[in-house]
């Protein structure tokens, strides 16, 4: 009998890529609230979701930091396999009239992030990301907080597509995008190879991220830059900052089990 | 509108890491025809799959160095998008009794094939596969043909899974594995993450790997080598060579657009 | 007029790998203390180094995760230019009768820190380096300080080589290795290519290693585990722990614009 | 005894990253025969070198994809020791009235040949070369000789810095740049750390590039695009084409055992 979550099921289950849930993390991200293009992030909600008419192109671009783990343990003590950067963007939208987030663009640097992407509906690729570490101690290579700046960058298949920095100033409330209490809303989706049914997926809905046990450590805030650039491969830069807003920086950790479908959506 | 074949889908189609299909492939494979412990390839079988009796534990470890595009176009000359190594084995089985070969274990570098292959039932991960050269120059760094040895190995979450070698002696009349008429058989599987249904996936399929215009070269072969390595985060080496018969080298293209469902299949 | 510190030499001196010095560093180590053969320690040392008969066969695996700058600035917004993580041994030697440590091996994953590193007397080379992160926040995917367990590994060339594990249980004085006062010795080697004279190169020295502004932050340690791997490509397994004493985590900052050459030395 | 010929020296010689010489090489070369600003070569020559006044601003791009051993074999088997992708430029100089091309940049993406580099002068740094491979079958996804397109492109810390295209229409008698007679010209450097010393290197002498046995297949050319890109960490954008001749592309094969010093220089 094959066992595991995901493929590759095998035996003993011990060669999937992503394990069986409930999925653990914890990380840091570097926020960057910003205005998007209207027209652009309208361009990019799936069939189901409308622009939110009140923020229009209300946008935020998070770089993260991760580290995750099952039940099934080992992963943090193989840090090959628990640790991941990420970058995503979270745009701003209506859902049946509730103002939702969703996240059209989202890129990491490990498979089984990847894959735990996919079938979470977060559209995930491959790509480079860093972000500028904060270290406990003083020193000239150690950005202080508060005071210091923190930068992240992007790159996908060999091209730098976004950079951002963040002058860490004073204490906030709280965090836009990931952090709030609206809901993050993704499509998940599998395509069909049939021939014939290219334009006909086997899972084509809108779900809804759930995430439990959410923790936050304190946010710290203060001025922002953020910048997208061009490529022949990716159209990131259609979502560019019109306008950038404060940007923060956090820690978070929280779990996830489950996952909601919201609709069944057809596109085209 | 959103556009593209997979995931992410954008406003231009530019974003998706899968193109429309069809995809075409070059590459250059070694391959190593070897007998594996029966009741392991046994394990490894989904249901609706039998083990093949006549031949038991029958397997084929195949490394290969592609070259793969869309009728987009582009990618050839970005090869950082058309190119990729992969090692993948095949295993003997039976489906309603006729011979086929099912693929267990597939791992790639790069994120395009790695989607295409989840959309094929082809379950990839990322790892690392190096392949001997053959250059068309005489040196000392050039294993010539024939004469020549080539080597291959794999790694997967920076451990040494496998390694391989064939002297190519011969020329052979065909090859094991993925180039005769046998069908190549998949598990197409899209989880759930929706809870309680974390055993219930959208997707679970046996499947028919479909290729068109298919061309070899002529092939070269000779005695080989082959061995797995123990890993605590892989199976593979549960497929361990109990007999090495011949290697072979060949290149190979061809175009896939379709993909046969066999059967629906439920697991566990 | 060409100008930078390393290679390559540019007009605006842009381009050079290495930035002219002071290069300022901050990072987080996990340094396991044990005891290896001590006679594969003997074999290791140079000319001009005698073993440490006093504590025979001790030795330090360090690994770490550094953020490092020049004065040119710009690298820690840039942190593809200014983040690498390392694996280095310190072996327990004496100069002229005076206790020093030497480092065999030192394994990193970047080319700046390669190239500051030959130039410092360091033998640095590439490899992968992990090592679990402490986030702060309470969660099951962040071990916590005190109580958390703290892994680290290392491969080279596909290949794992080694693997640690520390268990935080309590405040330690200080650490073994880099931070107490003993000297850090190298072996600064540049070879000639031309013929006849490649056993003899053009530099070779015993040199101590200068770090301005040490700064440490509160040490915390505990029972370690530490393993080494036999691999074809490279010597460390020789240097395998016989005994394995505790483990220690702790930040540090420091910056480097010296060197003192302390003998030179002919091999062989 | 300490053993090897590059860093890290070990008592049985496995460790060090350049094994002894010679080291013999075979590969492919995708060339593009173009003309740059002539102030930006003058601007990169070394004291000793001066600006070929009869063709000024003229340099060759190449893209390699190299199979390298030593004597010591078994890194032909373990292709992630032999093989790496590589891109340089060669500019034309005068030394002492005499014409020869110099090597400002080369970019490759392994240790091994970094270091064998360095000890030979070349000024190598990591990046991410790509180049468009030939399989020796007909197919959409394999570009034809004659008659295909044949690219290359070079990123450098998350950043694209060059692109080049080859359409190979004809056979051509040989191929500019590195497979002439013309003597190959670089600057040995290795600096000092010593405070006060550091513009005062230990090794800065300009050498002439030795290999023995060359061996040129035939070789292809035609119209070709080659474009560079600005960075802030890296100068190759200054050398960028106002005129592109045509492109080539072969194999060669040498073996490298032997260096020659052609003078001492001082610097600034």
């Amino acid at each position: 009998m094959l066992k595991g979550f995901s493929t590759p099921l095998s035996p003993e289950g011990r060669s999937g890529l992503a394990a069986r849930p409930p999925w653990h993390y914890a990380g840091t991200g570097l926020v960057i609230d910003y205005r998007a293009d209207a027209a652009a992030v309208a361009a990019h909600l799936p069939p189901g979701l409308d622009p939110d008419t009140d923020d229009p192109g209300r946008a935020t671009a998070h770089f993260f930091d991760w580290q995750a783990c099952s039940d099934a343990g080992g992963e943090l003590l193989d840090p090959c396999r628990s640790q991941y950067k990420e970058f995503f963007v979270l745009v701003s939208a209506r859902f049946r009239g509730e103002k939702v987030v969703y996240c059209p663009y989202i890129i990491v640097d490990q498979d089984i992030s990847l894959m735990r992407g996919l079938i979470q509906g977060l559209p995930k690729q491959l790509g480079s990301v860093w972000m500028t570490r904060h270290i406990d101690i003083e020193g000239a290579a150690a950005p202080a907080i508060p005071g210091g700046t923190f930068g992240a960058t992007l790159a996908l298949k060999d091209r730098r597509l976004a950079e951002a920095a963040v002058t860490l100033e004073r204490p906030a409330e709280g965090a836009p995008g990931l952090t709030g209490g609206t809901k993050v809303v993704g499509l998940r989706h599998f395509p069909r190879l049939a021939a014939g049914r290219h334009d006909d997926p086997a899972v084509c809905e809108l779900v809804q991220f759930g995430a439990a046990n959410r923790r936050l450590s304190p946010v710290w805030s203060g001025p922002a830059r953020f910048a997208t650039f061009p490529s022949p491969t990716h159209e990131l830069h259609s979502l560019a900052p019109v306008t950038v807003f404060d940007g923060y920086r956090y820690a978070m950790a929280m779990s996830v089990a489950d996952l909601v479908t919201l609709a069944e959506v057809t596109l085209g």
